[in-house]
């Protein structure tokens, strides 16, 4: 089946714009939380977007082994939102993974996966270039892994104030 | 009337182009600055952009009330520019007012508008999440209004290099 | 001959793009590296590009003189790639020279340069204020110079994910 990117700011309404895709294509609905809750801050939007989801949905929480999970629940008939991306890259880079072969690890997967995917992520990289290194090399992760991702989907689309860009599709 | 949001980064020619509708739409020009001159790096963008508008607007200054504001100078045949939402929720942060309750009477204003309005705002929640917790809620209540003017505008523009893109409408 | 600014943010397959541009054009291909290297980051991102991009490019490094540059190769049936204007902007800075005069000498080349000219560039004013007012400086200067080379481009395109949304030509 097809991919699809959601990029967008902070507070774009990306998370939103992508369950309505979910939604509107009918499939069984999957879900796939990459976010660790570190503190109460995490914890409270976590909490915050399970409850905007509603029960109809199968929540699976994975801040690692996402290529795994992905294929573990592979199936025709399913839709998977992976949200998000940029908290998945930050996990690796914390467990200090090999970055490069979990993004091919990941982009590999994408054409064969039977269920519909659909990626949320932060686009972080138009702002002022970070003073620390880790910020940097975050960006860069994160800059690459959206090319790579976006090579691949069917759909790419940038949200800005709620309201979806197409720019691949 | 209908509004427009004009969102864009820093420098990106975003006040010029909403001007520039002000300009074509014919009617009588109100400006609403929200910008308060702490420092003379503020005080003089804010002379430099009253300079570059010229003589045939009518100025106000309101760094708080915007709705009560709006209210008060709203009239059919009028056009009002809003510069800038972002200034504006800096200044209720400062002030720890409510903005879930500023957010909604300003919302629930726009569609009783008589007046023409164009807001213009910065879009600040693409680069890399910031370290401190002010900054972070900063990000999140201007995109949370960002969403919620743009639900209800009639057009939204994302301007870079001095370049509109309609987003809406 | 035209000219195209290509604008994105860290990582976001601008360069590739600017590159696959100059390629598709079939002229005699030149580029102009604005970059210093301060570092062994910045060394390494250098040689990676120049590595990425073959042998058949003419490669001049210019950190400063670049329209002094630019006239010294104009002609016709060349194409220049100039990558990048930040890293122009910020050895500007550095050397304290006349940015207003700069950039407007940059301006008033391209409608007489005989090579076709692509200019790239990163978008660095989408994020949070910068506390310290070198960094907010910067951002005034790019988000400046990117205007005025965009109203004289003939086509400027905005990179996200490597995928271009062209936004004038």
């Amino acid at each position: 089946m097809t991919a699809t990117l959601v990029l967008g700011g902070a507070r774009s309404g990306k998370s939103r714009f992508a369950e309505s895709l979910v939604i509107a294509s009918g499939l069984d609905r999957h879900y796939i939380a990459t976010g660790r809750a570190w503190d109460d801050e995490m914890q409270a939007r976590i909490a915050q977007h399970r409850a905007d989801r509603g029960p109809s949905w199968t929540t699976h929480e994975e801040p690692l082994d996402l290529v795994g999970k992905l294929a573990a629940i592979d199936s025709e008939g399913r839709i998977v939102l992976i949200d998000c991306l940029t908290l998945w890259v930050t996990n690796l880079m914390m467990e200090e993974r090999d970055m490069t072969a979990e993004f091919t690890a990941l982009a590999d997967f994408l054409p064969d996966a039977k269920a519909r995917l659909v990626f949320v992520s932060n686009e972080v990289g138009l702002g002022i270039v970070p003073d620390n290194r880790m910020a940097r090399d975050f960006r860069d992760h994160a800059g690459r892994l959206h090319q790579s991702i976006a090579a691949k989907a069917a759909e790419v689309y940038f949200i800005a104030a709620g309201l979806p860009l197409k720019m691949k599709g």
